[in-house]
């Protein structure tokens, strides 16, 4: 099954469903799902290369990206709950991501120095120390080897920020 | 933590964090992270609406998929190994899937009318039915809503083509 999985198509399979889609009597939906189902493949894309890159690293993409928000904080320390708005997931996705950094020796919890409730997390100088060497792979490898020239980047960016606004990721 | 987690940022998380690229000495990576990390955004968005309008069908998009992909194959039936590179998933997880759908009795499995080595799935009427009816949903309030006008939805398409074909997913 491996090397058939390995085998390349000789059309793009998003544009075939699109013409089926066409040819099923769905024209109106047809470009809506050829663009839906394109931007899932181009996140499994990106999601793959960004998990090969950050292995070495022992980092997730929620890993590093909890990692970086910190190393950008002042005193490198933010409220778990504050993280999770800005990361935009789930504070069970925090925690975990936390308690994962916590194990590694990346970040550690501190109270809040006047709000007992509120658990700080606090990036560790190895945790800077990794954050920086995690942020130059992806930056080398992906960020300025998507294939896609300034304008195309700005136009993709253009594009999904209208979307992430209109579905509530931020008030506009 | 969950009241915390619904309020609405006043500002987008990812054109912060590109800020923050150009701050830390990063700028010319800072066009691509941000386009990376909002094409991932908008999957797990388009991905979330996905879900939640198959649940009534206790389906998944990867089971919708494989079942639309059976319901335009002539005779309703594929081979699993086909279908996984149509699909562009490995093949474990086709299996998963047609597990699955076997056992909701929208697909059965049977054998290849001339190799004794390929397994076909083969799509039920009730499968049939059951991929017309979640196919009309998605249609109706994800595809063809979803916020862009034509010219967008072909924009994105196009731009996510270029990445698809460059990253191997087809020859182009």
């Amino acid at each position: 099954m491996s090397q058939e999985h390995s085998v390349s198509l000789t059309f793009d399979p998003i544009a075939e469903a699109r013409r089926q889609w066409v040819a099923h009597d769905w024209p109106d939906a047809a470009d809506g799902m050829a663009a839906v189902t394109s931007v899932m493949r181009a996140a499994q894309i990106f999601l793959a290369r960004v998990d090969e890159l950050l292995k070495p690293f022992d980092l997730t993409f929620a890993r590093f990206e909890a990692l970086t928000l910190l190393s950008f904080a002042s005193n490198g320390s933010l409220p778990l709950g504050k993280m999770g708005r800005r990361l935009q997931v789930h504070p069970t996705t925090v925690t975990n991501a936390i308690d994962r950094l916590e194990a590694q020796e990346l970040v550690r919890r501190v109270p809040h120095p006047t709000d007992r409730r509120t658990v700080l997390a606090e990036i560790t100088p190895r945790g800077r120390h990794v954050a920086a060497k995690a942020a130059d792979r992806l930056n080398r490898d992906l960020f300025t080897a998507t294939g896609f020239d300034p304008a195309e980047l700005h136009e993709l960016f253009a594009l999904l920020h209208k979307l992430r606004a209109s579905s509530g990721d931020f008030e506009a």
